[in-house]
């Protein structure tokens, strides 16, 4: 175990501190088990997170997403839950890091289960969760990789299921996920009655095909799906988009 | 009944002869009763279709899909079917005034029947259908823009059970709608096992929501979506895109 930085951070044998690129978040990362991407970014930034909310993330991996929700939004409660402990354990010594446990905590959990502490109700919740069937990703990956990306422990509809149970009525769940996953993303929430009400896709450039896909459902209203404008992360020159900019910082470019 | 240019068409009153843009193709419209837009040209664009193949399109109106997939597929038969006798006979002239006679036909009947000239079976069916629901369009319209734009003689199901009736083991199913209805049309597809292989979606502009969507989809094969680039109808300066130009000359612009 060591110590790095002067928040006496510790740590574990192959962690690193990575800065999150904003208001001066740092994040425990450890190469060879779970790093965040540019997914988290997305997701946190297409959620528009208002001051107040509660907010629960479905698998929360390092805590990226809960981190940069609970330092945006000032007022939030944000709960994360992940089922593997190590994970889960540097999300919590994130947290501590970035002086955000009076709002914010990721407890291992799976999320298949009801919460632990009784009842709850969020106004809304997020999920970035494994985008690959079992199976299908490079083998080789150590567990830990597996698990996020792969749907083992958590399918699409063990997310969808747990994000209905946790939804308050007015609330919304906000979900990352390949464009490949969309039929099957609208059959999970019919099944549950989560109307899809704001879609976005995300291109790696002008002119691909878009790489991801974010979605907005709520557990009631009128049917009535609004697609935003495209999102390339990077412009024809190969640097970040003025849109990806605007994410990196928090904001949706498209907040109507 | 007026007699203009010199392949003697009859104009019915009110009828005007437009020009489609590209062929020299002319098409008959009448102002009051229905009009061709930009969907036609988006969707025969994103057909694709292919020299040798067979075409149905479910509700043709006027004719103009069939006459741009006809006129530019050189070897494909291609049959549209109309509800409406005027819009029929409309389309007929249409297609006699362009010499396409030979290969393309539009029937008046109602596509919730089976084909009138016993089994058919299609390699490629497309389908503009109406986009709202009953009621919801603009009131005092005339019957027949009524009975195109909202899903009074032809709901969505009505489209997709037809298409999946016509389509052949290995053909596929064009689709151009609203965006607001993606979650309804995946559910129709779902149901009469219809699997979406292709989505692009169309934006008046950059920075605008999607104002439509157009979707391929396939009677077999792998669960797997790939969403296009976008297409904006518009550049920034207001004059129409190059991709749209492209669209108007019969070509999608990401054909992979």
């Amino acid at each position: 175990m060591g110590v790095a930085g002067e928040n006496q951070v510790r740590l574990h044998s192959g962690e690193r501190l990575d800065a999150l690129g904003r208001d001066g978040l740092r994040i425990i990362q450890h190469p060879g088990v779970f790093r965040f991407t540019t997914d988290a970014y997305l997701l946190a930034a297409f959620a528009r997170a208002e001051a107040g909310e509660s907010v629960l993330e479905l698998g929360s991996g390092n805590g990226v997403v809960v981190i940069l929700l609970a330092s945006r939004t000032r007022a939030a409660r944000v709960v994360g839950v992940e089922i593997q402990p190590a994970l889960a354990g540097m999300a919590a010594r994130s947290i501590d890091l970035n002086g955000l446990a009076d709002r914010a905590a990721v407890l291992q959990h799976d999320l298949r289960a009801p919460l632990p502490n009784g009842p709850h109700r969020f106004d809304l919740v997020v999920s970035n969760p494994p985008y690959l069937p079992p199976g299908t990703g490079r083998p080789g990956s150590c567990v830990s990789v597996t698990l996020a990306k792969q749907e083992i422990t958590c399918t699409l509809r063990d997310v969808t299921e747990a994000a209905v149970r946790a939804i308050a009525g007015n609330g919304r769940f906000i979900l990352v996920h390949r464009p490949g996953r969309l039929p099957e993303i609208m059959d999970e929430c019919r099944r549950v009655h989560l109307i899809p009400k704001r879609l976005a896709l995300v291109h790696p450039r002008p002119g691909r095909a878009a790489a991801h896909l974010l979605l907005e459902a709520r557990p009631g209203g009128r049917p009535g799906l609004t697609v935003d404008p495209p999102l390339y992360v990077r412009g024809e020159d190969g640097g970040f988009s003025p849109e990806m900019d605007q994410v990196f910082a928090g904001q949706w470019p498209w907040s109507g």
